[in-house]
């Protein structure tokens, strides 16, 4: 399989026509994709603009999640912390979600083949939920088009769960570095992240609870990918 | 001093305009041009098309240098492989270049208040040029916009000889990717680079020399700097 990982979301110059995408956006859209996912969430739509994702929700009934500036939107259920995603609340459920980051990235990703939805948290439910594929690329969503290390360790821990599998893999540059950063975190993403300005800013707004989960490896075991009709699932 | 590494050439967002840039193609343009310099050239200016370069060269009386694809380009004095640019061809002469990526990124950086070139072979001359910046920003050239390994590794020489320079640098992610991958590299490059496309690509060409050539730190003592009639001395 060849492998590469967009470091930045605006490298996506490549064909993806053919390829599988998986995009991350750890901190916190595609975590909290996940755990939604987890909780019986019947379907999650990304969506660009705030308006657009109230005319989506209340035309299909949705629930509404994400934010703006790391903080919530006036009029949404839900804000970018995955707690609030309950099972109560989620289940069985549709969820339009609009971010400052993560949603432009899978929007961008829209030619692929398949596009899946990473994070740490199903990091090993992505590896394997890709296995097959010939040509995978991950797509790092960054900040307003910036390198985030939190996403290229993310792309690191799906890698190394595809390693773990078994899979061949030919690795990219972006891939081979994504890699590298991951070996070189050692396993502790707080202590690889915490000079690091998402990191810091999430803190400072009392938001220490989403990077605890955030950053906990394989605890969910849904691999969200778009479906047919747009919706993830 | 606030330090960023933009790992890709895309990613230059942010305001440019108080800030020190030192741009970055390893193999082989940044790498040629500390040559050139080191050996006496008079000036060099880098340039975006063969033609415009043609034309610059025959109105200020330069010799022209550059590749497209790697290869020498029709009627230019020079490929783009350092060894040519010996002393008694460059010195007092001066000289345009275009290549497929580094000359791009030079003139995507016009913005900063300075532009430097750097790349292995001069890191340490280029961490000491820079050492009094209030905000640097390196700038990795990569392939067709993409993230290419060299690069990132060539910043991280860069940091690592700043920082035994004992200079205080506050960095941000793209800065501690880079980091970390130079780290991971342990000072062997070759070893680091030669599963990437673009370390193949030359070797397939014959090009073995230029490897070893560009991708040994601090043989040159020459930091390039963009003048005040944008020529690079």
């Amino acid at each position: 399989m060849d492998v590469d990982v967009f470091l930045t979301p605006n490298a996506i110059q490549a064909d993806l026509l053919n390829a599988v995408a998986v995009v991350i956006d750890a901190l916190r859209m595609t975590s909290v994709a996940a755990i939604a996912m987890e909780n019986g969430c019947a379907g999650l739509m990304p969506v660009a603009g705030v308006q657009e994702a109230m005319d989506v929700a209340r035309e299909s009934g949705a629930l509404l999640g994400g934010e703006r500036n790391a903080l919530r939107i006036n009029g949404f259920d839900f804000s970018n912390s995955p707690d609030e995603y309950t099972r109560e609340k989620i289940q069985g459920r549709r969820l339009v979600m609009t971010t400052t980051n993560g949603t432009r990235a899978i929007l961008a990703a829209s030619a692929a083949k398949r596009v899946l939805l990473g994070a740490f948290v199903n990091a090993k439910a992505v590896a394997e939920a890709v296995r097959h594929a010939d040509k995978l690329v991950i797509i790092c969503a960054g900040t307003y088009g910036a390198f985030t290390m939190e996403d290229a360790l993310a792309a690191g821990s799906i890698l190394a769960r595809m390693a773990a599998c078994g899979i061949e893999m030919t690795l990219k540059d972006g891939a081979l570095a994504a890699r590298m950063l991951y070996q070189g975190a050692g396993g502790d993403m707080h202590a690889a992240l915490k000079k690091t300005a998402h990191y810091q800013r999430l803190e400072t707004l009392g938001l220490a609870k989403d990077l605890d989960f955030c950053l906990r490896e394989d605890i969910l075991r849904v691999a969200p990918e778009r479906g047919r009709d747009g919706w993830f699932a």
